[in-house]
C-alpha cells in the first residue's frame, strides 16, 4: 500500500532509458528536465486535461498521439508553457525537434509535457543548452531521477511498478507521476508516464488506459481546481516479447487490471501528497440512488473545505458531511443517512450517536475513511482526497515568489 | 461603503424593539440569543437555504411564512439545531411557543432561526431560562446588540440602514446579518433580518426580496459550502404610515431599489468578513456568451482556492484565472481573453502583458477587483468573495474545540 516504500524496489520495464538534468528552469539545485526513451518503437496512448485552456505541449501531444506510435517523452517542471500563445507552441515544437534530432527520430515520435507556472515564456536558451546533456545521460537505472525531475510542489517522487503475467510471459509496468496541487477529477495537475515492455495493440491500450484513469486519476481531488497541463501517457514497447495483447482476450483482462491497480496506486500517492496535506482521506458513499448521485455526493464531501479542515483538526464534525450531502443535488433522505469516520458511526438516521469522541481518535490517524450510507439505493462511489491545512495556503500564496 | 462605520449611525425603523441576552449556548461572555419584535403586526417574507438538509427552525419558518404575517423573530447562535431529528423540531417549536406566550402572540407569529454547530442537541433548559429575560429586555435602541448576538465566527457585527422616500413619506429600512463561513451562492450560512416601517403588500415584499437576494446574497461565495440554516426574513410593519406599496408602482421601484442596495451592502460586509479573510475580492466577468456563462465563469474564479491564495499572497498569478475560466465549462476563446487586477491588464489575448509587478502592487490593497473580459458576447456578472488564508484553516480546524 505504501508507494514510498515500493519506490525502493522498483522494477524497470525492458527497453526504456531515462535521463534527468538541471536546466535551470526552476531554482538551482533541482532537476527540472526529464527524458524517457523507448529503444524499440512503442505503441502509445494518452489522455489529456479537459480544461478549455490547454497548454501548448498538450495541444501538440493531442495531435501526435493520433499516430499511435512514439519513442520519447521530454518533460519539464517549473514552467507550464500554458497561456503562452503562438510562441508557446513554437517552443514545444522546438523542444521536441531538438530531442528528435539528438536521438535520430522523426519529430512526431517525441511527446512533450510541461508543468509549473502558467503564462511565463519558456526559457528556451536554457532548454536548448540542456538537451544534449539530457540525451547523453540516458540510462536504464535513472527512472527515479526522471520522477524527481517532474516534481513541482510534490514532497516525494512517485514511482510504482508491478509485474504482470500474460500468457506465458511476465511483463513489467512502471509508472511515474507528479501531482500536488490543482488536483481535481478529470485529472489533476499531474503528469503521469506509464511504461510497459509488453506488446499491446493500440486500441487495447486505449481502452485499458481509459478504464484505468476513470478509476484512479479521475477519483482524486485536492482543491477542485483543474489544470491546463494534465497528461497521462502510456508506452508499450513489446520488449517482453509476448503475443500482442488484443482487446477482449484473457491477457487483456490481466493487463487492464494491472494497469488500473498501478494507476490507482499512483493516484493514491498524489492524494497523500496533496499540497500541505497531513492526511489521506478516502470518501465512500454507499447505497445512493444511482451512480451519478454516488459520485456527486462523494465529490461534494471530498471537495468541502469545511470537511477537509475538520479532518485536519481531528474534529469529528459530521454535520459538515451532512451539509455537503445536502447541497450535492442528489436523492437524499436525512432520516435514513448514516455517517462513519473509520468504523465509528457518528450519525445514525441523520442524528448524532454521541460517538464524536471515539471518532476524534480515529481522526488522529494518517489515513481517514469517511463513509456516508444513504440507504436509498445501491450505487456506491469512492473518492480520494486530503486534509486542508495552513500548509496548502502557504504553498499557494507563495508559489511564484 | 464601509458598513463598520455606518453601524455608528444606524437608523432604526419605527415600531421595532430588540433584545439580546447571554443564554450560555456559546461560551460565557458572548450574547447568543436575540429577539426582534414588531409592535404592529408586520407583513413578512422569507427566503431559505436550498440545501436538502434543512435545520429544524428553517422547516418551521418555511411553514409559518405562508401566513404572510409575523410579529417576532427569535434567533440563537452557537447551535444550528440541524440534523437534530424530531427533538430538534420540538425544540424549535417550544422556543417559538415560549416567546409567543411571553409576548401574548399566536405561535405562528413567531419565527425561529439558529446558527452554529450542526448535530448537537439544543440546550433547551438554558434557552427556557433565558427567554423571560430576553423578552423583558426589549428596547428600541438595542438593534446592535441583536446583531452581535447572532454572530458566530464573524469578527464584526453587520448592520446597515437607509432612508427611502416613497410618495410623500420617508421610511427606513434596516438590516442585520451574520455570515463568515460556509458562504456560497443560494445564500450563505447567514442569517439576515431586514426590517422596515413602510407598509408593503405581501406579494410586493416577496418580489422585492427575491430581486434583492438574487443580486446580493446569491452573489457571494467564501468557500463553496452551503449551509443548512440560511435564512433571510424581511418584516414590513407599516408604522411609517405610507400608502401600502403595491407591485408595479413607482413607490415599489423606489422600495425595491433601496432593499437591493441594503442587501448588497450587507452581502459585501459578509464577503469582507469571510473566515480568515484579509481582502475583499470582487470578480467581474465581461462580454461572456450569455448570462449563464458569465455567472459560471465569475463563480469559478471566485471559488478557485488557487486564485484566492494568490490574492492573499499578493501574487498576480493570472494563469490561475485562465485555468479557472478553462474549467468553467463556458464559451471561451483563449486568444481573445483579457485579465485585469484592478486597472492593470495582466493578460491580453490570452498571453502575458508583463505587468505582473504593477499588478502585485494593486494586490496589496484591501479591496481587489479581478476582471476577465472574454470578448465573445455581451453578458456580464459580478461575484464577491475574499482571499483564502491560514486563518480560514485555523478557524475551521478548531471550530468545535
Amino acid at each position: 500500500m505504501d508507494g514510498e516504500k515500493k519506490a525502493a524496489t522498483i522494477i524497470v520495464p525492458k527497453g526504456f532509458l531515462f535521463s534527468a538534468v538541471e536546466a535551470a528552469i526552476k531554482k538551482p539545485g533541482r532537476k527540472d528536465l526529464a527524458l524517457i526513451y523507448s529503444e524499440p518503437e512503442a505503441v502509445i496512448s494518452g489522455m489529456f486535461t479537459t480544461n478549455r485552456i490547454k497548454a501548448a505541449p498538450v495541444k501538440l501531444d493531442m495531435r501526435r498521439i493520433r499516430t499511435g506510435r512514439g519513442r520519447a517523452i521530454v518533460a519539464n517542471s517549473g514552467n507550464a508553457n500554458a497561456c503562452s500563445g503562438k510562441q508557446g507552441m513554437k517552443d514545444a515544437e522546438e523542444t521536441a525537434a531538438l530531442v528528435a534530432k539528438g536521438l535520430g527520430l522523426g519529430e512526431s515520435a517525441v511527446h512533450v509535457c510541461s508543468t509549473g507556472v502558467i503564462g511565463t515564456p519558456m526559457p528556451m536558451e536554457r532548454i536548448r543548452a540542456a538537451i544534449p546533456r539530457l540525451i547523453a545521460g540516458l540510462r536504464k537505472e535513472t527512472l527515479l531521477d526522471a520522477a524527481a525531475a517532474i516534481m513541482t510542489t510534490d514532497t516525494f517522487s512517485k514511482v510504482v511498478s508491478r509485474r504482470v503475467k500474460v500468457g506465458n510471459v511476465t511483463g513489467t509496468i512502471a509508472g511515474i507521476c507528479k501531482g500536488a496541487g490543482m488536483i481535481c477529477p478529470q485529472m489533476a495537475t499531474m503528469l503521469c508516464f506509464i511504461l510497459t515492455d509488453l506488446s499491446v495493440e493500440k486500441t487495447a491500450l486505449d481502452t485499458a488506459l481509459k478504464g484505468a484513469v476513470r478509476s484512479s486519476f479521475n477519483r482524486i481531488t485536492i482543491d477542485g481546481d483543474m489544470s491546463t497541463n494534465d497528461t497521462v501517457l502510456v508506452m508499450a514497447n513489446g520488449k517482453a516479447a509476448n503475443e500482442t495483447i488484443k482487446e477482449g482476450s484473457p491477457e487483456f483482462s490481466a493487463f487492464a487490471t494491472a494497469l488500473s491497480r498501478l494507476a490507482f496506486d499512483l493516484a493514491r500517492l498524489i492524494a497523500k501528497d496533496g499540497e500541505g496535506a497531513t492526511k489521506l482521506i478516502e470518501v465512500e458513499v454507499r447505497n445512493a440512488r444511482n451512480q451519478r448521485d454516488a459520485d456527486k455526493a462523494a465529490f461534494a464531501i471530498a471537495n468541502s473545505l469545511l470537511v477537509k479542515t475538520a479532518v485536519y483538526g481531528n474534529d469529528a464534525n459530521w454535520g459538515r458531511i451532512m451539509a455537503a450531502l445536502g447541497y450535492a443535488r442528489i436523492g437524499l433522505e436525512e432520516e435514513r443517512t448514516d455517517v462513519y469516520f473509520g468504523k465509528v458511526k457518528v450519525a445514525r438516521n441523520g442524528i448524532a450517536t454521541g460517538k464524536d469522541r471515539e471518532a476524534a481518535e480515529v481522526l488522529k490517524g494518517k489515513e481517514i475513511r469517511i463513509t456516508a450510507d444513504l440507504h436509498i439505493g445501491s450505487a456506491s462511489s469512492k473518492v480520494l482526497t486530503c486534509d486542508l491545512t495552513e500548509g496548502y495556503v502557504k504553498i499557494n500564496a507563495q508559489y511564484r515568489t
